[in-house]
């Protein structure tokens, strides 16, 4: 459940303050261009690179089980955990021992299904601005940005990640569900200065800059920005599903790019917790599930030559 | 999960104060005994009558979806709901969309799962007794009633009850989860003042007043009390269920009986959350599910003339 809003960094760099540099024909001037992401992780400047992230991790069972599922078939690179959901201990646990994989935390300061919700970690005294009338998050990160305090929303994520840290988690970066934190400057900030504190990358995109132009001068010079993320949103029908995510890969330009996907089984629990909300509901992800873990994703991986990279890879850069 | 500990107060009543009064041979002589709980309901004194109780709601979506199939069946005539659990929601959203059903209030100070935990309704700084070292409540009622305050254990469960009024549940009863306020004098004085301040009866059997003396006179003289529980217990093995079950039923005395059951489908959620704890497991809360909701329960009921009553009706005698 993400919305995307702006776009970009490097670009911006490259484009302005290295207005006049060299990109002579063929490479024949010497090359002042700073080196692409892709680059720094060791690829060419063509090589297309991609994330493919399961967000929402400890949201549920269907979602922790569907997901370690999807990361351990290999395709899934990467998935990100939610601190205050009630299944958060199963995923820590499989954090904890399973150190090798790729997770970071999605910092969570909603709460949108109808039957089935959570609250903050911090003691709700703490933290009154991020509570609804009935004690959860709120609902939207619409209401949320709205209402919330960016102290206590600062709090509440240092607190988050205090927890993961004190549950064995070694998390590789963080991400905010349904994108709370980027629906304002002071919000962003309160993100980064976490990120920055905890020595991990946080998922931001280039494409992001042109709505929020803000963003390159937060992030400084070196941080790392994806070039290009691909989140299937509603306007697309069950039956176009596997062709959106066929042709996103094959549209996919070179660079770092981010899918992200939201994984679970269609069951009785993730139907009763999505109820009257189809997007992002049930069925969408035990599609998004089938998806990733299909032999067609493999294919389309390689026929387009992109290659799977991780946050830990990218946070080795910093 | 119940442990029950005690033993008589209306017993204590007739045998004691009583203790002069006539039971003359075939009741010639003008009757002064005070009449039993089954008599006060309407029932004659040898009437077999029984709650069949379903605890733990709002636990898990399986548990609510199984216990309201079984309550909705007609065979499980009462329930109680745990107000701090994940589905919380959920069955607070059946109980005021189904203010007929029999619905009463598991107050709740434990957290037993191993990968699904809760904490307490209150803002945890201000019941900082009642958490264990991750800050969820503690796993057991031993742990639970050595290290919680009773002050804060009674704002809690006070704080329980006003948030199930505001979800709109006009709950018909109190209990305890897994026992933890039947575990001392004070924890159940604090059960029993809520219970009187909110003008519902609560689940005490005359059975415990033997271990907990106390109990008859915190009672007091008008206080309605089951004269026996059945709860199946771990000594009984999967194939000996049925037949637990349809010999407590045939075995059942004259009075008030309350049979707690535990229910819900064994699935992916289920197994999930009751992982290396097969005691109050899901293929025990589907044995369960199964035993009330079939053919045989409802002849063996029949077989033994044994009637269903609600909390509703015993709660209209106070």
């Amino acid at each position: 459940m993400k919305r995307v809003f702006f776009t970009g960094l490097l670009a911006a760099i490259v484009g302005f303050i290295h207005l006049n540099a060299a990109m002579g024909e063929r490479g024949t001037r010497a090359r002042t261009v700073p080196p692409t992401l892709a680059e720094r992780l060791g690829y060419s400047r063509e090589a297309k690179l991609l994330i493919v992230h399961a967000d929402d991790l400890g949201m549920a069972h269907s979602v922790n089980a569907a997901s370690i599922k999807a990361l351990e078939g290999g395709l899934v690179s990467s998935g990100s955990i939610m601190v205050p959901c009630p299944w958060f201990t199963e995923i820590a646990e499989y954090a904890r021992s399973h150190p090798e994989a790729d997770l970071g935390l999605h910092l969570t300061l909603t709460s949108e299904w109808n039957n089935y919700r959570w609250g903050p970690v911090l003691s709700k005294d703490r933290v009154p601005s991020l509570l609804d009338p009935k004690g959860y998050l709120f609902p939207t990160e619409a209401e949320a940005a709205a209402k919330i305090s960016v102290a206590e929303a600062e709090a509440e994520i240092r607190a988050q990640i205090s927890r993961a840290r004190a549950f064995g988690i070694q998390f590789t970066h963080l991400d905010s569900h349904m994108g709370t934190l980027y629906q304002s400057k002071a919000l962003v900030e309160t993100l980064l200065r976490a990120a920055r504190d905890n020595k991990v990358p946080v998922r931001v995109s280039k494409e992001w800059f042109a709505s929020a132009e803000y963003l390159p001068s937060l992030l400084g010079p070196n941080a790392v920005v994806l070039d290009h993320i691909v989140s299937i949103d509603p306007e697309v029908t069950p039956e176009n599903w596997v062709k959106y995510y066929t042709e996103a890969i094959k549209g996919l330009e070179p660079g770092v790019n981010e899918l992200i996907v939201h994984i679970a089984y269609d069951d009785a629990e993730m139907r009763a917790m999505t109820l009257n909300h189809p997007d992002w509901g049930s069925a969408w992800r035990q599609r998004d599930f089938e998806f990733v873990t299909s032999e067609l994703f493999k294919r389309a991986l390689q026929d387009n030559n992109v290659k799977l990279v991780t946050w830990r890879e990218i946070g080795k850069l910093q």
